[in-house]
């Protein structure tokens, strides 16, 4: 198929760092490219054709800002779904559908999806207060998780014993039995139009326990054959249950009898591609503008093994960021550093990435640690 | 030494192709970027945060954009050096120096200056006009070079004998003694402000004889040991001699014998270094970013080896550009493309490159055979 001259029009919800990355991916080919996001001091701003202020979640926004376009993607869950469903019965194309956000976001239609499909996940129970919540004594430990509105680690809720039940949300959540986590996995996979899917490999997650945020995530995972296959079976059943194109991050579990548990599902570029853009053929980003411009899938083989640190803003320091000791970090010879140009920095912001890369996987800790110890985004 | 949190604001002169992809690599950084160029619909326009439409040529257009930088940049030489001059004088930083793009874009100061520092170049005469060159029949077969205004085989005029010389320019040029060559070569070399030089490997340069453009580009070069220390110190003579900071290309040839000579040098990112982006640790971009930025130099190593093919706009089409065989191009599981955003095609233009990377050299002319045979621009 050619191409005929007329770019494509495409417009990006969110003007963070992922839209900032699809950004960067986007000039490789000929889109031209929008963006709406309430600060024009965002990541994304600068780096799209024509820059929109407007509010992601209100109506009249999106359905303004969506009627002039070929395509629409998000780079966030939390947008104006209803406009999405009007933009779309008019003909927008919607990557990944809005009925997909609507599942997903919230945490117990996502949660019911996966039961409805016979989709491996912990077992769980709808709470639509906290007065229910404390009848649940009986499902402890466990993770309350808020149905609508968590992002990054708020909205969740660690339920060791009954005393811990009047920390739970009082609004409709859900009570996740805990489960002994072995490893923590996750793993990209792109759906076409045409329902083709492209699956990345697997990477395995290391958290940091006291923020609840990503510490750093090595790929390929360290898996058996076996557990890889479930792996990848099981996400593919995530994804294709959707019936929509786009890109989509399946969290998963593998518990200590090998047993595989899907955690959560994004459907969108996500913090545990981000080791795509240096390690592999085609980057998560490249992927999505694949997708969306109707060109052929793209190569998910990984070039080298590659481990992935989150520069995240330093405890106790809010303000106007300094990274220190980034010029230490710009001389490991295989470190690719990625900042996302947030002009201020508070505890917890994800203020830019670091990959390795390696043919050996000592070599991906080692340097990984050196990054975790010297590189400092504070106020 | 750690950064402080104000941003450097830099500027690029011109907004083509190596802007562009010298802006998506600034987004790794947080660096604030400007572009000048007269067309605002240009590849770069849309990726920096101050898109500022003027003439690059014109003293006043130049000065007030370079006004309010830190640093300037350039990715074409023909841009106003007197305005460049005062600017520099005035404490913003030029890379690289103005006096370089003086002697770099004139052929016939740029073939004294190797010659004044024993760099080895092919013999020549300068011409100052007709009636000069057509008493150099005796320097014949050579190629005629105008001294000022040639670009990507403009102004290069081959002369094989006596009946030819009516074809030379009539203003002043470098007449240039025909080498026999064996292989033309090109490297990169970054120079930070301290002086401190990174090299990246030679690549080996195919040209279609007819457009005197390149045909595809081989990283690494295979070449001999020897052969390969001495295009290394001849191109950081080169470099060196310059006494600025920057990034520069050098092009070689090596002739039959085995000897090494300058072709000409080129003070910016440069299309022999496309390959970079993806086959190498820091790209040509990133290396001139970091040495704006005062970071320190990137790691010039090839992750694979790589090829790369300019995308050339095809022989009598001109108007709206279509991508004949694009989608095929896409499904070549280790090839890299990047198109341009150019609106237009006309013969010979650049609209776009494709890199290969790879462990096997016959994987990588193999499939740069496919790119050059199945993938056309036309209107």
């Amino acid at each position: 198929m050619d191409k005929n001259s007329a770019p494509s029009k495409i417009g990006i919800l969110g003007g963070g760092q992922l839209g900032r990355m699809l950004l960067q991916e986007a000039a490789n080919y000929t889109v031209e490219t929008w963006v709406m996001e309430n600060d024009d001091q965002c990541p994304a701003a600068h780096l799209c054709h024509h820059f929109v202020k407007g509010d992601i979640k209100n109506f009249n926004d999106v359905y303004a800002f969506g009627k002039k376009l070929d395509a629409l993607t998000i780079e966030i869950e939390n947008v104006n779904t209803e406009a999405l469903e009007k933009l779309e019965s008019e003909g927008v194309k919607i990557y990944p559908h809005p009925s997909v956000l609507k599942t997903i976001r919230n945490k117990i239609l996502q949660k019911e999806y996966y039961k409805k499909h016979e989709i491996p996940t912990p077992e769980f129970r709808v709470t639509a207060n906290l007065d229910e919540l404390k009848e649940a004594a009986d499902f402890l430990p466990a993770v309350h998780k808020i149905g609508e509105g968590g992002y990054d680690g708020r909205g969740v809720q660690l339920l060791k014993e009954r005393e811990d039940l009047a920390k739970g949300f009082d609004v409709p959540s859900v009570l996740e039995k805990m489960v002994v986590i072995d490893k923590e996995i996750a793993l990209m996979v792109g759906v076409n139009d045409k329902g083709e899917t492209a699956v990345y490999p697997p990477v395995e997650m290391s958290f940091d326990k006291d923020l609840n945020l990503l510490d750093y995530q090595l790929c390929p995972a360290l898996l058996d054959e076996k557990i890889l296959w479930k792996i990848e079976a099981i996400a593919l059943a995530v994804v294709r249950n959707f019936k929509s194109p786009g890109i989509f991050a399946v969290e998963l579990f593998v518990d200590r009898k090998g047993d595989v548990l899907v955690n959560e599902t994004a459907p969108r570029v996500h913090n545990s591609g981000h080791h795509t853009i240096e390690a592999h053929f085609s980057s998560q980003f490249d992927m999505l503008w694949r997708i969306m411009l109707g060109y052929p899938l793209g190569n998910t083989a990984a070039i080298l093994s590659s481990i992935m640190i989150n520069i995240i803003g330093a405890e106790g320091s809010s303000g106007d960021v300094i990274y220190e000791g980034l010029d230490e970090i710009l001389k490991i010879e295989n470190a690719f550093v990625h900042l996302y140009g947030k002009k201020q920095t508070k505890p917890g912001r994800k203020m830019g990435h670091v990959t390795i890369v390696s043919r050996e996987k000592q070599d991906l800790t080692h340097k990984a640690n050196i990054v975790k110890r010297k590189l400092k985004a504070k106020a």
